[in-house]
């Protein structure tokens, strides 16, 4: 028997994980995978994915929507929703503010779809002005999209307005909830979503993998209504639902252990309580805001519109865009993100998600940047972002 | 903060896994996936794709291909190939001998190909032949496909004829390896393959969840020269294997826990030896079909072409196929799997492949039949079975 040297091999370096995900992910959910194997069309698993799908309904708000996890990661569960709903030359009006409604317009012009897209600044909200605008010119528009925490952008974009044009024009509204979900409330039901996905590696604290997604009786019925087949069969939403569903008719076999890991931190999240939660992340958001103002460094996303689980800033002064993130990675064991698109080369990003938005990691970055800008000839008053920090952290 | 009870919750029961897949996980490999959370595009975890990718290599026997593993099941690298490779209105010739077979078709039919279905006996490989007289009426066909392992009937396909008709015709040649990849030889190079999937729950002995694949560089080419984008972009193949080759370019988050899972599999069956797993494979197989037929029940899968990974049989008389699964499921905790397609209702299958090819699960099995039978009025001679296996695992 051959023996493979374990020194050949690279080893797994503690990280802090400030990035755009994955997150920091809890002992608990780690633990869940290390589980004995089980068949995905055992009755015990069944009922594993009914507990699932139920916890979904919580984090998504809904009591209507059919819930599951899709194979794949979050662009899996983005493709799914336009690859399903989507037939060749259907009319789609894509309400685009940053890279991952850019990443929805490429998948939905894939599909031969007749796509509108519209355009407005990144760092802002979308205004809902521009859909309504555009919505009346069209006859027969089968779907609005936009996303709801655009990565990008650190934006939190208000759904309503644009989920009530949809409807007034007998649209479905779908929405990418990959950096929402379990760190900001995501009204399905109320707001009236149609088609919802996520990913586990953001707020919900879990390796990434899988799609959690939720979708209305109206979606599910226009896919059964469709003329032709969607050109994926594997995500094939009609197909998907029917296993998730009570039928549980085999598709394909479920990543058994990835659905273990996911319902462990639906648990954790529901114990926390989904306000107790989002109260977190805006605390410990607002805490490293204040830390990074102290040390001059310019927060990008619109006031009054900023996400707590990404915070995206200029980048300090004469330290190069890759550089420094690295800097941040070997020295400090800090991994943060660098910017996308329009962005890139302008700013990096904070990710304060799930496990990984502590008050701890934020005093972690704040000190590694009061170490780091100086060297750059950065000027600081030392101990500055930590102390505007604390200050927050302790007023609460 | 809600205290969810852990009664609520379904528990995970111990099972001996001899269905279609998932099979037992070594603890190594799952012990792999509780290190902590590394980001995708981590230096350090680069270094650990590259590992990966070579470690297919070595299963997949090619030196020249570029090996990934894609981030969904089985099904999701079927899907890869045929969604990129396939533009609309492309020939495709497709040998189906089996129920995944008719996925392949299923598949390609929605991207909009000219599918050419060439389809012969369940139970049997498929004869070259075939290929050879339907191939010469086309022009320009462009893809040749075929499974390897026919996880439905329990069929190994030998590919050495089909790949080289399919060379003459300037045809690509793609192959399914879910059920070969290490339990039986899958020669990319020397056979000529230009694109094989596989998934991670069979024969690497990993959770479900990824696609390990290969791909030529003539068919990398094929993608990069199309007219028309592929419809997926989440399973096409040019943007991940430039994810997975020199550029590491950002395509989607790498689902970074499994890919941690899959490289300790990998390790595991260098360290094994793939002769010495193979062999091994050979042997529990052939001990369970004596098992078998010491109890008066038939291999339906051709002789001289048996897949040790699966072995499909009648379902003994008296017998119903699901109450009788149910039985060794919940009294003997030990799943089998049933008939697919045109099997269905009429053979169960056992699945012996990676941690669960060992002989105690193989007299396991038996014994558990050896009770179930005479129940239900098949009248065997008590621990026939039991002996007929014994002495093939001990003469080697």
């Amino acid at each position: 028997m051959q023996q493979v040297p374990e020194t050949k091999f690279q080893t797994i370096p503690p990280r802090i994980l400030l990035g755009p995900g994955p997150m920091m992910v809890p002992p608990r959910v780690l633990q869940a995978m290390v589980n004995p194997m089980i068949g995905y069309l055992d009755p015990d698993f069944i009922s594993i994915m009914e507990e699932v799908s139920d916890l979904l309904k919580i984090v998504y708000s809904t009591k209507s929507a059919t819930t599951m996890a899709l194979s794949g990661t979050g662009s899996a569960g983005m493709e799914a929703g336009l690859n399903s709903i989507l037939e060749p030359n259907d009319v789609v009006v894509m309400c685009i503010h940053g890279f991952f409604c850019e990443r929805q317009f490429e998948m939905a012009t894939r599909v031969g779809a007749n796509v509108i897209p519209l355009r407005s600044d990144w760092g802002k909200p979308f205004p809902p002005d521009l859909l309504e605008k555009e919505i009346k010119k069209h006859k027969n528009v089968k779907l609005v999209t936009t996303v709801q925490a655009e990565t990008s952008t650190g934006i939190l974009q208000p759904l309503e307005d644009l989920s009530k044009i949809a409807k007034n024009h007998d649209a479905l509204f779908m929405v990418d909830a990959v950096t929402s979900l379990g760190a900001n409330p995501v009204e399905f039901d109320s707001v009236g979503i149609d088609y919802a996905y996520s990913a586990t590696q953001k707020g919900l604290a879990c390796p990434p993998g899988l799609s959690p997604a939720a979708i209305s009786n109206n979606a599910l019925n226009a896919i059964k209504n469709r003329q032709t087949k969607p050109s994926s069969w594997y995500l094939d939403l009609g197909l998907i639902s029917d296993y998730w569903g009570d039928a549980h008719t085999y598709h394909h076999t479920a990543p058994v252990t990835m659905i273990l890991a996911l319902r462990e931190s639906l648990k954790i999240i529901v114990e926390e309580g989904l306000q107790n939660r989002f109260d977190r992340h805006n605390l410990n958001a607002s805490a490293l805001r204040a830390g990074l103002e102290a040390l001059g460094l310019t927060v990008v996303s619109q006031n009054g519109y900023r996400l707590s689980q990404i915070t995206p800033f200029t980048i300090p002064k004469n330290i190069d865009c890759v550089e420094g993130r690295k800097i941040l990675l070997r020295e400090f064991g800090i991994e943060i993100g660098r910017g996308l698109g329009e962005f890139a080369e302008k700013v990096w990003r904070v990710g304060l998600m799930g496990e990984s938005s502590k008050p701890e990691y934020v005093l972690n970055l704040l000190a590694a940047l009061e170490k780091l800008l100086p060297r750059y000839g950065n000027e600081i008053e030392p101990g500055s972002a930590l102390s505007a920090a604390s200050r927050i952290l302790s007023d609460n």
